[in-house]
């Protein structure tokens, strides 16, 4: 029975090309072990997948029984439901600490970095296993993804000398334009219902025994969203509704103008405008410079919880 | 304002060893740090201090407003008490993941190995940093301590590989001569009062909201114990009471034969039954081959609460 590598629910290309990279690396170290995925693909990953020649790791929500690495993420909510049940081998992750816990010893590499797969490439360098070209690949276009092409405030000199590190490898000459034009495909928002929209790049948060909601949509141009934003924020509101959620942010993120617009429908909007010191006008605002949910937006609202 | 690295409450070798160790990496690498710790030294420990030239680190109970690296443990109860209020920069252990969540993305090196020293080795090694010749001596102790002279369970490859080349770097010819040497001074228990050996490694455990202390008293032969159990027994019917916990239990271990006699007080000893799969007599039962709390002990007690 192999292990398997399991990102988080609603997976992003962070997850997924790190479920991919991290069971070559566990089954080249003798540990046979298989990539998994706890939902449906972007068309952002999906692009990744088929430029480098990926099927789509197996859909598999249920770990039972199972041993399982956890990839980017260490929050119970976003993980598998029956986590309890099955043996964690090992943690990779980029993001604060969060509250799955073990019974027994286990293998954690958890960096303040931009993504991932960058630790993973710490991984492979560590083990001393060469990285296939076209994971290399998956893993490149993974940190450009999270690091939001070296612009957003997470990425670190290690992510960018991971990403000339692994172009290398790839033979890729030109990341910066292969990762252009994977923000172009993330921003083709056309024609997608709403709801598909806000759970595309979303994740949940216990904050303080408050069930938290955030989605982020990353754009190369904020104005191809201004027809569709009154769908998304209606939607916002029934998402809340369904999940008995406290509230529900959607972070609209210009990745050419470094800012992002926040919709947000919560119990207390208080909280929100306190963590961000803004004032929200029809429950959105604009702010300059957030370009990260993880830094920038999870901490401020996890102390403004307090 | 420096950073700190910081042990479990009642310190053993290994929180100590690794707080040293782990706070001259971080200066090396730019990050002033200091070694702290929270409780008073055991004899065992006070042996490696003065064999290798170290002073006693900080005791420092408090650590709102610093920043700090947590070493040895990832568990709230076995931490600082004003945990919350202080920025965990990262934390290195080799035990189960425990409760300690973060606001902020930090550094974990957790792995499956029998010391928290071994996995401080790694980070020098990740690192380039040379390890100065007493420190070297220090964490080959610390590990010699946690696995027993390689006895325990939780021993790897890893630790003896780690061992071998920190010798080397401390200079010392025989190891395994100094280790058992420590071991004497471990077992000299004569004079002490039952609190103090109770005390001199425990640590306490949250299993399903269920307060769970765990003492251990290594020593080279267990009849030097047979005077005091009856006083040890007593005492930690005290400690249960003075913690409200739900059970305390005493592990006796001795290391030539290789297996502990279990002292224990509950408020329900069938849990403590059921996860050994044993009867005991008197509250007191010798099981063969138990040499290791964290990975003999904590699990199966963990189970049996669920």
């Amino acid at each position: 029975m192999p292990n398997y590598v399991v990102g988080h629910k609603v997976p992003d290309s962070d997850s997924i090309c790190s479920a991919i990279a991290l069971s070559y690396l566990k089954t080249e170290l003798g540990e046979p072990t298989v990539p998994a995925r706890l939902g449906e693909l972007s068309p952002e990953t999906m692009f990744i997948l088929d430029r480098f020649g990926f099927e789509k790791p197996e859909l598999k929500l249920s770990y039972a029984g199972e041993s399982l690495y956890i990839v980017d993420h260490s929050d119970r909510v976003q993980g598998p439901d029956d986590i309890d049940d099955a043996t964690i081998l090992g943690i990779i992750d980029h993001h604060k600490l969060g509250d799955i816990t073990t019974s027994t010893p286990l293998e954690c590499w958890i960096r303040p970095v931009g993504c991932t797969n960058t630790i993973i490439k710490m991984m492979y360098d560590f083990e001393g296993i060469e990285i296939p070209k076209d994971i290399a690949g998956a893993m490149m276009m993974a940190i450009l993804s999270d690091t939001v092409l070296f612009k957003s405030p997470t990425c670190t000199t290690a992510d960018k000398k991971c990403v000339e590190a692994l172009a290398e490898i790839a033979g890729i000459e030109d990341y910066q334009e292969l990762g252009m034009d994977m923000f172009k495909v993330k921003s083709a928002v056309e024609g997608t219902p709403a709801r598909d929209l806000v759970l595309r790049d979303f994740k949940d948060f216990n904050m303080k025994g408050q069930l938290v909601g955030i989605g982020q949509l990353e754009v190369i141009d904020l104005a191809m969203l201004d027809e569709m934003k009154d769908g998304l924020h209606a939607d916002l509101q029934s998402l809340k509704e369904e999940g008995n959620r406290h509230s529900v942010i959607l972070l609209l993120t210009d990745i050419m103008k470094e800012g992002s617009e926040l919709l947000v429908v919560s119990d207390d909007t208080s909280v929100i405008e306190k963590a961000f010191d803004v004032t929200l006008t029809e429950n959105r605002v604009w702010i300059d410079g957030i370009l990260s949910r993880k830094k920038q937006v999870v901490p401020p609202l996890q102390d403004s919880f307090k």
